[in-house]
C-alpha cells in the first residue's frame, strides 16, 4: 500500500481492510476534513458508496441497509455538528443492535479545543450508545501504527456483531494535506514493502464470534415447564431478521406444536409471515390478532419470550398480569422486559436453544403435556372473530359504505396485496399498532421492519430507502404524514441512491397518536402542541425529488397499491383520514370482537 | 401552586420558576412523555410558545431566537431519539456561547435500560457540551424536593449565562399520569401553602453573576504595548450581539485613533457595521476588505483580538506569520486562537477593558505613540482599492458585461440595500466568506449573525428564523442550496411560527467550496462525493411552505431584493450560480486588488 501522504495512507489502509473484513457499502455525506476516507471508499471497487447530503439521513439510511441485511454499514462525516447529526440513528442502532460503523472525521489533537473551526469535542461522541469507540492515531507511515489500524479495523467490524450487534465509533483525526498530493518521503518506498503497508492477502485479523449456548441439560427446566403448563404461551417481541437468522422458524413451530402454545406473533417479529405459517381456517400457531382479543383470554401459566418487548400494549398488560413463569430467551442475555414479570432469563443464540427444543420434544422428552385442551381453541376463535370483524369492516370501507373510512382497512391492505417476497417498512406511532392488529398472518416471504428500538419518527424515510437498498425485494413503507415531514430529506435518496418504492402516507394532518391519550381531553392545549396540524399537502415533494405522487381515495386504496407494486420508480400514495373518527372506529372494531367473544363463551 | 399529580406539579413549579426567572420563550415539539412540561408552558402567559415537528430544526430555531436576544430560550422534547436531534445545535450553542436550556423528558429510572419503549440513555447526552446538567428529582409533593426544584430552575438559567454562556440540560424523568389527571392525595391541599408549593412572590434565588474585569494597572502592560507599537492592529472575530452587549464602540474606535491602529471587523463581529462606522472616503477605524489584500501589507507588530477566530484565512494567515505581540481579550479566559501565536490572554470583559484603555488615552497615558505613520495610510489604500476592484465588478454585473454573473455581487448587495435596522444571517461555506470580502462596512444598524461557532451547515433556516422571531427588524438569510435542503423543515416555522424573511438563495447546485481546495483536481471523486451536485429544483418548496418563490437573474437581484425587503410575507429569492466560474471570478477580482497595490505601492 503506497501513498502520497499519510492521510491518504490511513484512508486507504482503513478502507481496503474494512473491504477484507467484509464491509460492502458506506454511506458518505460531503465534507472537506474525512476526504481520506471519502477518497479511499470512493476508490474501492468491492464497497457501494451512497452519497447523502443530509447527515441524518445519511446515518438512518445506513441503519435500514444494516437492519435489513445484518451486515455492518459504514458512515463517514466531516467533523462538527456533521457527526451529532448521525446521533438519532446511532441511538436506534445502539436499542435495536443493528451493526453500523460510524467514521467521524476529526481535526487533530493539537486543534481541539482551540477555537479551530468546525472543531467540537468528538470523542465519546454517542456516550454508552455504541458497542465500542476508539480513536485512531494520527496517520503516519510508522509499522506499529499501521499494524495497529488494519488490527482496529477487523475490530470494529467484529464489535459492530456478535450476539449484540450494535454502533461502534471511530474519531479518525487527519491532518493537512488531506488530498491526496504529494508530500516528499512521507511514506518511504521501503514502507510500502513491509507487512505493514501491504497487509495480508486477506483481512489483517481475521475474526470469528461464537454464540451463546445452553446444553440440552441447561434448557430441561424450560422443557419441564413446558411440560407442566396448562397454558403455556409463546411471544416473539420485534427482531431484525438478522436477529432470527439461525432461527428455524419450523422449530418454533414444533415446539408450539407440541406443548399446545399460540405464537403470538409481533408484526416485526419476522415470524408472523413466512413458510412456516399455515393460514385458512387453521391457524396452526401463528397468531396476530392477539392484539384485539387477549385481554379477554385466560392468563397463560408459562410464557417464552423472543425478541424485544411487543408492540402491543395489551399484550405487554395481559403478561405483565399473569402469574406466570416467564422465560426470557436472549442470545445477549439483555434484560429487555420492562414490566419486570420475567422469572428466567435465558442467555441463548435463539436457533439452537429452539433447535435443542425441538429435538427433546422430537425424542420423546415429553411424553404428553398437562395443556389444557381449550387454551388452543379459545385463541382459534378469538383468532377467528378478529379477522371475521376485520375482514367486515374491510368490506365496509370498500363498498364506501362507512361515514368515515379506516386506516387499518390500508394497513390490512399492504399486508394482504404485498408481492411474495417483499420488504414491508412501517413506521411507528399508528402505522406499527395497526400492522399489530390488522396484517393477518400469512405464508408469504414478508420482511417486516420498523425503528422500534427506541421508536422515533425522526429517519424513518430514510431506514425505509436503506433497506430497500440491499434487496430486490419490492420495497414498501408505510407512514404517516408527521414522520413523512420529519424525513423529507430521506426522499433525495429514492433518485441519488436508485432506490424504488411504494410509499404508503397515511395522511390525517398531525399526530392521531394523541387521540389514544387521556391529553385528548385537555383542550388548549391539546390541538396545538400535541396533535399539532400542519396543513401541509405534501404533493410538492413529489415534484421536488421526482416521484410520482397520488392522493387516492381509501376505496381506490387496493388498486392503487397493486398497480404500484407492479411499477417502476417510485410512487407515493396519499389517503386522507381524520384521526378522531378513525380511533373512534378502532375502538368500535374491539368493542365488536369483544362481544361476539362474549356470546361465543356463552 | 396546586396541582392535580406530581407530574403536573413538576411541570408548573418548573416553568413558574423559570418565567419568573426571566423566560420568555420555548421551543416544543409534540411528544407524550413531556406532556408535564408542555401543558405547563401553553398554560403560562408569559412565556411565548413555539411549536415545531422537527427537533432539529426546533433547537436550531431556539439557537437562532437566543443568539439574537443574549437571553435563554428553552426547549422540550420527548424521550429517545428526538433529544438526540437537539444534538447539533447544542453543539454550535457550546462553542458559540449561546444560551439555551434543554429540557428533555425521560422515563423514571426503573424504565431505564429495561426495554422500554422511546426509552434510550439520556444521562450526560450532550457530554461536554453543555455547561451544566442535571437530572430533575422524581416528581414528588416533599417540600424539599419541590425546593430542590425551584432552586434547579433559577440555577439552570444562571447556567445558560454569565461570562461564557451556553447550553444547560436538564433531564426531566415523569412517570404517569403526565397528563392532568387527579391522582387523590398525590398533592395535599396543605402542600400548596408551604413555601415550597407557594414559591415567592418574585424568582425563588434570584441570581446575579458578576463579570471579570481587570483593573487599569493591570491593563498597563497593553496600554504600554499600544503606545510603543508602530504597526497596531485591532483584531474583531465573531461575536453575537450578546457577546458584545456591554462594548461600547465608540470606545474601540477611541482606543484604535489613538494609537492609530485599523479595526479589522469580521462580517459577525457586529461592529464592522453601526453607527460608530464613518463611510466614504475617510474609512477612519473600521476595515472590511482586509480578506482582499491583508497578505500584501506589512506584518503588525502589536494585535488586540476580540471574539472567535475571524472567518478570513488570509487574516489568520498573516497572524499566524507575524512576529507580534498578540493579546487576546476573552470575557471567559477562553484560549480560542487556533494558531497559537497569541502571547498574552487577557480574561477580562471586554465592555470595562476598553473603556479602561480609552480613559486612559484621555487622560492623557499616551502623549504620543510610536505609531508608523504609513501604516494607518497602508490600510486606507488598499480599502479604497480593495472597495473600487469590488464596485467596478458590481458595475459590470449590473450591465450584464461578464460572461458569469458573481456570488459576491449578490452579499455585497444583500448588505448594501439592507433596511435600516436589520437582521443579516449569512451561511456557512462560501456565503460568510463572499459577505466577509465583499461586504463594505456602513453606518447602519445590521446585526449580522452565523452559525459559526462549529460552522455547521444543518441548521440553518431555523437559526436564521429563530432570530427573526425576536425582533420586529427586517430579517434577512443568505444561503446556499445545500444548506437550503439540509434544512427545508425549517421553512415550516415561517407560517407555524409567523416569522417574515427575505430568503436569498445562492443555487449553484451543489458544494461551492470544494473548488477552493485541492481536491477540486481529483477526478473522480470530486464531482460525486465533494462538489455533489443534486440538480434540485426548489420551487416546490414554495408551494409546499406556503412561500413566493422567485427565480431571478443576477442582474436583477438588487430590485427584486428591495422589493421583497419592502414586502410582507416570506419570499425565497433564488439566483442562480456556477460554482466553478465563480471561484475563477474571485481569483480574478483578487488579482487585480494586489495588481493595484502594487501599482500604489511603486
Amino acid at each position: 500500500m503506497s501513498a502520497p501522504n499519510p492521510a491518504t495512507l490511513w484512508g486507504r489502509v482503513l478502507v481496503d481492510e474494512l473491504a477484507k473484513g467484509g464491509l460492502e457499502a458506506v454511506c458518505i455525506a460531503p465534507g472537506s476534513r474525512s476526504t481520506p476516507l471519502t477518497v479511499a471508499f470512493a476508490a474501492h471497487p468491492e464497497i457501494d458508496v451512497y452519497s447523502h447530503l443530509d447527515e441524518r439521513s445519511a446515518a438512518f439510511f445506513a441503519l435500514g441497509r444494516a437492519r435489513r441485511t445484518g451486515e455492518p454499514t459504514a458512515l463517514v462525516c466531516t467533523s462538527g455538528t456533521a457527526a451529532a447529526n448521525f446521533h438519532p440513528a446511532v441511538m436506534e442502532a445502539d436499542q435495536a443492535r443493528v451493526p453500523l460503523l460510524v467514521l467521524t472525521a476529526d481535526r487533530p489533537a493539537e486543534l481541539r479545543d482551540s477555537g479551530a473551526n468546525q472543531t467540537v469535542d468528538q470523542v465519546k461522541l454517542y456516550g454508552d450508545a455504541v458497542r465500542w469507540y476508539a480513536e485512531l492515531p494520527d496517520p503516519e507511515a510508522d509499522e506499529r501504527k499501521v499494524r495497529s489500524l488494519r488490527t482496529t479495523a477487523a475490530r470494529a467490524l467484529a464489535e459492530t456483531g456478535g450476539p449484540d450487534p450494535g454502533p461502534v465509533h471511530l474519531n479518525c483525526p487527519f491532518r493537512k494535506p488531506l488530498e491526496p498530493l504529494e508530500v516528499p518521503d512521507a511514506v518511504p518506498d521501503a514502507f510500502a514493502e513491509t507487512l505493514a503497508g501491504t497487509g495480508r492477502e486477506d483481512a489483517f485479523v481475521e475474526t470469528e464470534t461464537g454464540s451463546m449456548t445452553l446444553e440440552a441439560d441447561r434448557l430441561r427446566p424450560l422443557l419441564a415447564a413446558l411440560e407442566d403448563a396448562e397454558r403455556p404461551l409463546i411471544v416473539a417481541g420485534p427482531a431484525d431478521p438478522a436477529a432470527i437468522s439461525g432461527l428455524n422458524p419450523e422449530h418454533v413451530v414444533a415446539v408450539a406444536d407440541r406443548v399446545g402454545a399460540p405464537i403470538l406473533a409481533d408484526p416485526l417479529s419476522n415470524l408472523r409471515f413466512g413458510p412456516h405459517v399455515e393460514t385458512g381456517s387453521d391457524y396452526r400457531c401463528v397468531y396476530g390478532g392477539y392484539d384485539g382479543y387477549i385481554s379477554e383470554l385466560p392468563a397463560p401459566d408459562v410464557v417464552v419470550r423472543v425478541g424485544a418487548s411487543p408492540t402491543s400494549k395489551p399484550l405487554r398488560h395481559a403478561l405483565r398480569d399473569s402469574d406466570a413463569r416467564q422465560f426470557l430467551l436472549d442470545p445477549a442475555g439483555a434484560w429487555r422486559e420492562a414490566t419486570f414479570t420475567a422469572t428466567e432469563l435465558l442467555a441463548t443464540d435463539l436457533g439452537s436453544a429452539f433447535e435443542t427444543l425441538a429435538e427433546l420434544f422430537e425424542n420423546g422428552a415429553a411424553i404428553e403435556t398437562d395443556v389444557d385442551e381449550e387454551w388452543r381453541a379459545r385463541f382459534d376463535a378469538a383468532e377467528r372473530t378478529h379477522w371475521r370483524v376485520r375482514d367486515d369492516a374491510l368490506a365496509a370501507d370498500a363498498l364506501e359504505s362507512v361515514d368515515e373510512p379506516f386506516e387499518g382497512a390500508v394497513l390490512a391492505t399492504v399486508f394482504e396485496a404485498a408481492t411474495d417476497p417483499a420488504t414491508i417498512f412501517v413506521s411507528n406511532s399508528m402505522p406499527i399498532r395497526d400492522a399489530d392488529r390488522f396484517a393477518r398472518p400469512q405464508r408469504a416471504d414478508l420482511t417486516v421492519l420498523g425503528n422500534r428500538g427506541a421508536s422515533g419518527i425522526d429517519g424513518i424515510t430514510s431506514t425505509a430507502l436503506g433497506a430497500g437498498s440491499a434487496t430486490d425485494d419490492p420495497l414498501v413503507l408505510v407512514t404517516g404524514d408527521l414522520a413523512f415531514y420529519h424525513d423529507s430529506n430521506g426522499l433525495l435518496a429514492v433518485d441519488r441512491c436508485d432506490v424504488d418504492a411504494t410509499i404508503v402516507l397515511l395522511d390525517n394532518d398531525g399526530g392521531g397518536i394523541f387521540h389514544k391519550l387521556p391529553i385528548e381531553d385537555f383542550e388548549p392545549p391539546f390541538t396545538a402542541q400535541f396533535k399539532t396540524p400542519h396543513g401541509l399537502e405534501f404533493e410538492p415533494l413529489g415534484d421536488l425529488y421526482g416521484l410520482e405522487f397520488d392522493r387516492v381515495e381509501p376505496h381506490e386504496f387496493g388498486d392503487a397499491y397493486r398497480e404500484s407494486l407492479e411499477s417502476a420508480g417510485t410512487q407515493v400514495l396519499a389517503v386522507d383520514f381524520e384521526s378522531e373518527a378513525n380511533h373512534r372506529r378502532r375502538d368500535a372494531l374491539q368493542t365488536r370482537v369483544l362481544e361476539d367473544l362474549t356470546v361465543t363463551d356463552q
